[in-house]
């Protein structure tokens, strides 16, 4: 089998469970972990709750960036460690970043990370409150010590996924666009960057879609940091549906132009996973299935995804690349 | 026991069962199967939801017609078939009307069917998406074949039920008019029609109520289409309270009328059923027990209701129409 | 000069000022009368304002039915009657109708009225007060004694314009589906009856559109009752900008196709007339410019339109229909 | 181990569960009851839901005050008495208060009762629907025969907690100002009172807070009536954070100054209790845990709050005075 | 001519013009001044707007407190003195309140003063900026020194018109319960309180009316103290419709009972000034007509009511006790 | 009289009044000219309103860019040349870009412009629809041609305004970042670029503030382009005060730390300008005084100030660079 998944390691320990027989590839294209949620909420002192939280291979385990909101329902983020994906250790304590520069602004908040390793070190994105909802960005070499740098973006934006290699000459983010709120719209947006401090070229990727796919039909926001594939970047994104008893997140895919990224080739008019077992359906905020975090192994084409469930527990999904992207281009809009 | 069930069949394999030794009467009017859901939300192979749906006698089983949300959410209404009104075959397409007029508009979505036999024929009743959400209309002879006819109503316009007969020498509906989003009021009206192309004398039936029946407050729609008992026009319809969390659907019962169904004879202040069962609390949509059709036996009084849980599975419970028709009567606003 | 004006008649005592020499035909398609607001506010004993009113030729001169609100805000409609069209006689009571049938529902008010003669006497529409905003419809043949009749649509539903023929063999009116408050959206439709009573065959005319004609962009509806050219139907209509402060009525004109009136030939891009006048800009509702009424002269193509101002006051504005028509077209959307 | 309940009597005959082995104090500083709910929706014969009630010692045994909704969702308040504080045994009737004056208005609805001894008697504090929602107040000597006295306080008004003494020579009360429907905002007031019918010197207490404890961002309310320590007055107080799914209703602990009770010594950053159980997250109004009454020993400083579950049950928490006295101190904002 | 002005004393040089020859009594039961606005938006260095003012005898001439926005926006209340009524000199400070007591909080702001004599002093009352919009309540001999008292009432309230005598043997008030902001409800209630510190005896007095008088149809609130007449307490009052371009306010008058002032005698359907003139059409709030404060004159029943003009400027109209009692009671609703 | 504006020519021929007698400094720091409104609403042919316009010294007389809003209510920016400041040409036609580079995305829109002359040529910044509002920026070196570059900034943008020169090594800007619709809050931000494509370094300048400066307690926006002083940036900005009738735009004046703008170094407590002309309160939005462009002579302190009045038209007010900056910094927050 040649891999799809270009310029992606071989990473044979990663957490895999295989489609179950009760399983339905044309009903399902991702089946979700046995044991989910694989985080509960309250795996740390402090926490109230884990989830929207960022994984990605690390020496010979994995490490990774969580969103950990306190029993204050304080939102910071904390990094973690595990041996196989599956049991985490997850500090205490909210990273302190190390300021880049003195003149840096405080955040006010944290919370929603993705985290992707470009050129040399793992980029850690996240939302970041400065005056309302603002990207954070930073950088860590080794998950002990993390460096904060310039918000790469106006406020209030959300949802930013930096891409794992450049684009022509300069680096690539996806980022959502916001209000201060519950935000009632939001498209996907492309910019670039040649020194991930002054951004600009901002280009309109995706808008939400009415009654045709209407789980994406209020906002929309990228998930994990895209995926290169020989046939585009893979996005795994959420999307929102307003029914009368407020937000329901579900998540599908989408392929983007590898050279021209905001260029969608292909969007899935399905959802792939939607809130539907108990701790997606109760918690914190019902009906939530948020993907942040996307492991790939390059030989087996498999690829598990961290998704946060109801905005209080992580769980676990698994598929292929090649029936993924195959479905999705079959099931586009 | 004489039968209060005018104008009604026997139907000796109604599903049923017997209330059970632990329900008390006085609480609760209407008893669950004991199996519910009875229709899962994942029956058909592009399903995320089957609910609010729609189901008559037919030949020596049942048909119905079952709004299906696929995993688009799209919403779009499905023919189905069952020998005993448990096991249901539901298509994996959704029907495919054919335009009795070339010029008809068509459907930008449908959901929310109701099923009625009208002197020689199955007439279907929906909410049709025509520049907001309208009512639909046609008829099948077969549950083979779906003829679609003019729209009914103005838009904007929800919760279309059918009369069984003509009242004087023209068909009648009831309906709610509305508007085009998650409308914060709904009266019941009832209007006529010679022909079912063109309707007029429309009639106020029922507003909802405040706090002597909370359950009703916000808005009411009529459930399945009435059914004629010798006390008068059953009707069985949903009521809307609004939690700080959003809409909460139960329902009650009343009874119309038989020859001015305007008028109000008794109309139950407590609900019948309510959401307290977990597949009514958790789902798509929270809180929600809408019903669609009924079943009878005029032998037996049997009454078999079908209704939406969560807006995700469906739903059945059971009663006798002489006990129900009583209660209403006691407990009457 | 042939006329555009078909099934017109001569109307050599029309109110009318010619085009003042300072206004530009390429800026301004209609102008307004000098002595603007024709009708005070203050015109009948108990009246708060008198606007949004409905005029037509009458034996040797005019005759109307007003909006009359009364100092305790209460809204109705008044029989008028004048020689010239400038000078009014405006009844202190509200008209009190006929019911054709005694089971009518009584009206909880009445607003914004359109006349029109169909076949062998004067259509009365307007905004009827029943369970939420209704149509109402009647006639007289002297304006003296008025009938009620069914009202004609569902609620809710505001603007009725009646077309003053049939189309094909039907009865057809323009109307606006709406909800029960300040609406914040509003399409207009076209719908036929066989006999003004039983209504149907709806059909989509022209939606508000959004910032390429913005002045119409919140929600539209059919001003006075449709104009007969051999071009098509005039219908001057209004349409809604919201500010930051409010609503904006302005208005526009349209030519629809004259046997699928559904079809829209041709609609004016820019506004004819916008609140620009100090008693367009003051009173009871700031920034209302709303045309109810028009006469017309076929042997000068000669058009006067009567508008509400400000919700307050009555203005008049003058045009020529041929000029009116090659504008719309040649500004058309 | 000398006790910090001052003024507090001896309740050997408390509802008690010693904290499980499982439970670690620094991560929850209360504990459920193992078999919660202790009170089941259906207890009486009406009811719909049995919560946000108020319990006390009475006798050698307990009385409450409890709100019962039924099955119409009309709200009103029931007697009830209790062996052991565990089994319940509840009027099927609402209490039917004697006036003390004939010319005291009707209430149209009561809800969320609080009870404490003062001097001679208990008093009722509720919610009372008084042309919207305003505070009740009444006493009993017997939970047999309650009597209602003047409306404490000006419409609108909800949460009102009694002092079980005088502060100086005054009474004394704790209050939260309200708006006629769900409320979006919410502080505690204090006011005085020299003979429980006029109500002056009132005094604001505190105000949600913002990001650094988002539990309690929305609005505060107080809970059970203030328990007299050492340390100060120790207040349970729910707090509402604003989800994009509605509201969320946790609780934590105050320390209020013994004699100038609107200055605050002490208030908790995290929440005690919040909503993760199913029947805490699950029912008529999801995720909402509302604490209305505690029950004190003073020998052992065992402390057993009961509060609402969903707006469907009753749950119970315990834990020790001293404990969570120190965890306040410690965890202040 | 016997006097209808109870307990009212002479007053000669009352500011007064005859009823132009163009009014109509029955158009129009008051009659603007001639010269209005009465006072100007600039009268004083820093003032934005002065409106909303009380006006009372004071020696040889009039005293006054007015509302005078300053030029950043600040609402606060000046004293100020006339000789005749119309000419006035205002201060350019704010009054500085003497505290009676130093724990009485700091007011964050102040607007709409009514003042009255009751037994040996002028009391202020006025709304009181306390964590949200409350009453405020002073004292004064000489319009120099102020003295400031408890605030009466709860949060939120806005509207208090403190009566001229005890009633039994309590001091009495109207008010309005409100929310924190632009508030889209409300009705006028009664209190007592023994010492003007412990207010309780809450009554509910009137609420808004629909349309059949839409006036009045958003809330209502009291205008000037009540003034005391053979007939009952004559109470001028505000109302409010809300149009799509938002609030008018319009007043009428009403007659309340001598001994219970809560119960309403006769209330006017029709407004008696509305907002025409442009200086109450045009300003910082369009369409604003807003009484504060009501001169009168035993000997000839004359009336004087000063009214805040678009929230900018101060304007006066006049009327005759007699008439406008007999035209309420003639125009009751 | 050593001149604060520094780097500003000579402007001999700015349009000037000077102070009439009537006018008192203390009261009203700039004074209206007495010809208002410079320009007229229909001054091009298809204009219906010119207003928040930009005006430069240009040549021998002025050159600039204007908001014309043409009859059908679309928006745009049209270039103009006039002799003296008060007697315009306006092109007829909105400006047409030359792309820099031809994947540049269109605009939708186009409004609200200032215009800045930086080393060697005049940039244009406006706000720019792009899926949503966002800001445009172009140049000209004739106000013949134009060249739109990158849009600056990421949707949604609003209110942009570039500095003069180099801040350090970096172009800079002032902007408000914004929602889709009529946005509810605004704080204006500063940020960085090298090159006018990219962009970063954002930081907080001000928020709008309460009670205490209340016309500016919604939201705030740069006007004209900074103003360079001895004592820092001038900036006047607009503020906005939410009445029951909408929105309320006065302006104030502010000091910017020279070498640091985000370092606020005075600002002004009341507003300089508010609405209160005739063409301030009535026109197309009410209540709107909004600055857009400023001239400056040095020799002389003169400042002319160019603002969009009622969103109709466009007013000029004057004042000394000196005494406004001595205002600002004795009546600063």
């Amino acid at each position: 089998m040649s891999s799809l998944l270009v310029n992606a390691g071989s990473l044979p320990n990663i957490p895999w469970e295989d489609r179950p027989q009760t399983s339905n590839p044309e009903k399902e294209i991702m089946w979700r972990y046995s044991k989910n949620p694989v985080i509960p909420r309250n795996l740390t002192i402090h926490s109230n709750s884990i989830f929207n939280s960022a994984v990605v291979p690390f020496k010979d385990g994995f490490a990774g960036v969580f969103r950990c909101d306190d029993t204050s329902r304080r939102m910071n983020i904390h990094a973690g460690k595990s041996k196989d994906g599956i049991s985490w250790s997850i500090a205490d304590k909210p990273i302190e970043f190390i300021k880049t520069d003195p003149d840096l602004p405080d955040s006010e908040y944290k919370y929603d990370p993705r985290v992707v390793f470009v050129e040399d070190r793992w980029y850690v994105i996240w939302c970041n409150g400065y005056h309302g909802p603002s990207l954070g960005l930073g950088y860590t070499f080794d998950f002990e010590q993390f460096y904060q740098m310039e918000n790469p973006m106006m406020v209030y934006n959300r949802n930013g996924a930096l891409f794992p290699r450049k684009i022509g000459s300069n680096y690539a983010m996806l980022s959502r666009p916001s209000d201060a709120g519950h935000t009632q719209f939001g498209d996907i947006f492309y910019s670039e960057s040649p020194d991930l401090i002054y951004w600009g070229k901002h280009r309109h990727v995706m808008a939400p879609r009415s009654s045709e796919s209407a789980w994406q039909s209020t906002k929309i926001g990228a998930g994990p940091c895209p995926i290169e594939t020989a046939e585009g970047w893979l996005l795994f994104y959420h999307g929102v549906l307003t029914s009368c008893n407020g937000f329901v997140y579900s998540f599908g895919g989408a392929l983007l132009d590898l050279e021209k990224p905001w260029k969608v080739l292909a969007r899935s008019r399905p959802y792939i996973i939607n809130p539907r077992e108990l701790y997606e359906l109760a918690g914190d905020v019902p009906n939530v299935t948020f993907p942040c975090a996307a492991l790939t192994d390059k030989d087996t084409n498999r690829i598990a995804v961290y998704y946060g469930c109801a905005d209080t527990v992580t769980g676990l999904v698994f598929g292929k690349a090649d029936e993924i992207i195959d479905w999705i281009k079959k099931n586009k809009l």
